[in-house]
């Protein structure tokens, strides 16, 4: 069976994270130095739009609120991550130009 | 600024969640004729795989779980909903059979 779009984008999700979260021990897992590599690579418009010039502090910030007790970020903290990002997308599109992800 | 990928496919995710919210009321929230219709539409080979024969009891239990007090299941209840999914795809990876999102 084919996959549709919606499941091929859910592949390229779980295959972006384990591009980055192999580069360093903890091989399913993100650092913060990981998360940092991803996002800047793969979200730029995204940080551009709303880092507020400190991309660095803000995926700190977005790392620390997700992070386990090993300090890393393990797939599921990733996609509170990724499901945070997309949740502000969503109100963008209605023109709900903030940029935090509360309702 | 062209998207990348990640950011292709969580436009994608929006676009899809609009494309089926819109079919009913609630403009910008899913009813659960919507998210059935949405998830047999782009998730079959998850359904195939994880409903155990029953995708409507499956489904009903990814909507009940995450609706609101109007009873629909607006975009944050959604993007909860496709990261259960994606845990379970991330688990699969790596060889875990289960179709349960626990770590």
């Amino acid at each position: 069976m084919t996959d549709t779009k919606l499941e091929g984008a859910m592949k390229g999700l779980i295959n972006s994270f384990h591009k980055y979260s192999t580069k360093t021990e903890g091989w399913d897992e993100l650092s913060l130095q990981e998360l940092t590599q991803m996002i800047k690579k793969e979200y730029p418009t995204f940080l551009s739009t709303c880092a507020l010039g400190n991309p660095d502090g803000f995926i700190k910030g977005l790392f620390d609120n997700n992070k386990g007790q090993n300090g890393q970020v393990d797939f599921k903290g990733f996609m509170t991550i990724m499901g945070q990002i997309t949740n502000i997308y969503h109100k963008r599109s209605h023109n709900d130009k903030t940029c935090d992800d509360r309702k």
